[in-house]
């Protein structure tokens, strides 16, 4: 059922519905219909049901969907039922923002190194993980299994260090740093632009044209 | 010229041409064909033709794109020859983490205020900019022409934020915060939301399905 290929837009909305999914579990809603779902989510109703459709529906014709039921499924569909190992290159500020956020952990994401080449950092502890030498990046990637390697170093250093990453065995990057990874095709790659983003802003921004748009 | 409808996707993917043409040109490049820029950053040339068509094309038959002209042309379209006044909510590690991103003031993002609810914060100073209480947020913004808020604050407590910036006269919010905001339509969001970043990490890394898939 999953083997037919979903595309990446599909897959870019499927964090969001298991985002409403969860505050609606939390609040204890048990059913919804795809137009309930729609007004909250301020997505048109076909738009969901062909969502889910790439997944085989999950629904009941005049039922709705079953909350705790669906949000269990695109946990599943989003690899969230496994767990993930993690290094986290740079202890930076953005490093210890990423890993600070405790809601990684509880998804299945587990921390289990931090790395830096700043000698001031080493040591030093992020939320009881201590930054580690560069040098002994590699060797800890095997010990731990580690399956996705984090990017939050300037951009300067990414592509080597990118380059180590996938040496060790590592498949997928989520990387921040501010340029694109020049890495095998079976390496996944997750980019967090924020340059990019914050662009797009100033885009909408300027194509809206505010009046008092200063210079 | 800009005024046709541009759509979304091809607005994501202005910065990143953005990005390329400032590397080229810092490299010296003076022009470049479709055709080789295509082959840099692994888009089709009749993709970036189509894109750069949406503004009228910039390009010379047969001559290939003045790469310095595209990237100030690709530039102006972003708007980034005018000024933005920016607040960051938030001084926390992610907060601080963009405020320390030197790169977006070259970009004419200028951060003028920093605000935090946590007392301990209040009076540091994160690049020479004091963090101020939040409830000199309203007169700070009137008074210093802000038009981007910057969300870098917990789910909880970005709806009450969100609403006192709109109710202040800013119309576009860079939006950390785990949730998606209910604003007025004329207000203007661009998420950062890292977790769902993540987890379409997390969905591709399951399709493709290691063997040593770990639980």
């Amino acid at each position: 059922m999953e083997e037919k290929e979903i595309s990446q837009a599909v897959i870019s909305r499927l964090p969001r519905y298991f985002r409403y999914l969860g505050e609606l579990k939390d609040g204890g809603t048990e059913r919804i219909s795809s137009q309930e779902l729609s007004e909250i989510m301020k997505v048109t109703a076909s738009q969901i049901r062909q969502d889910f459709n790439n997944f085989g529906g999950f629904g009941q014709q005049g039922y709705g969907y079953n909350v705790e039921f669906l949000y269990t499924e695109i946990g599943k569909i989003l690899g969230l039922h496994k767990k993930h190992h993690l290094v986290l290159i740079g202890a930076g500020n953005l490093g210890q923002a990423i890993a600070n956020y405790m809601n990684f952990e509880k998804r299945g994401f587990i921390i289990n190194g931090i790395f830096d080449i700043n000698k001031d950092l080493i040591g030093k502890r992020v939320r009881d993980i201590p930054v580690r030498p560069m040098e002994e990046l590699e060797s800890f990637v095997k010990e731990h299994n580690v399956d996705i390697g984090v990017l939050a170093i300037p951009k300067e250093a990414a592509a080597d260090v990118a380059k180590r990453l996938v040496k060790c065995g590592i498949h997928a990057i989520w990387n921040f740093a501010h340029m694109d990874l020049n890495v095998p095709k079976d390496v996944l790659v997750e980019n967090v632009h924020l340059s990019d983003s914050l662009m797009k802003l100033s885009y909408n921004i300027n194509r809206c044209g505010k009046p008092e748009d200063h210079k």
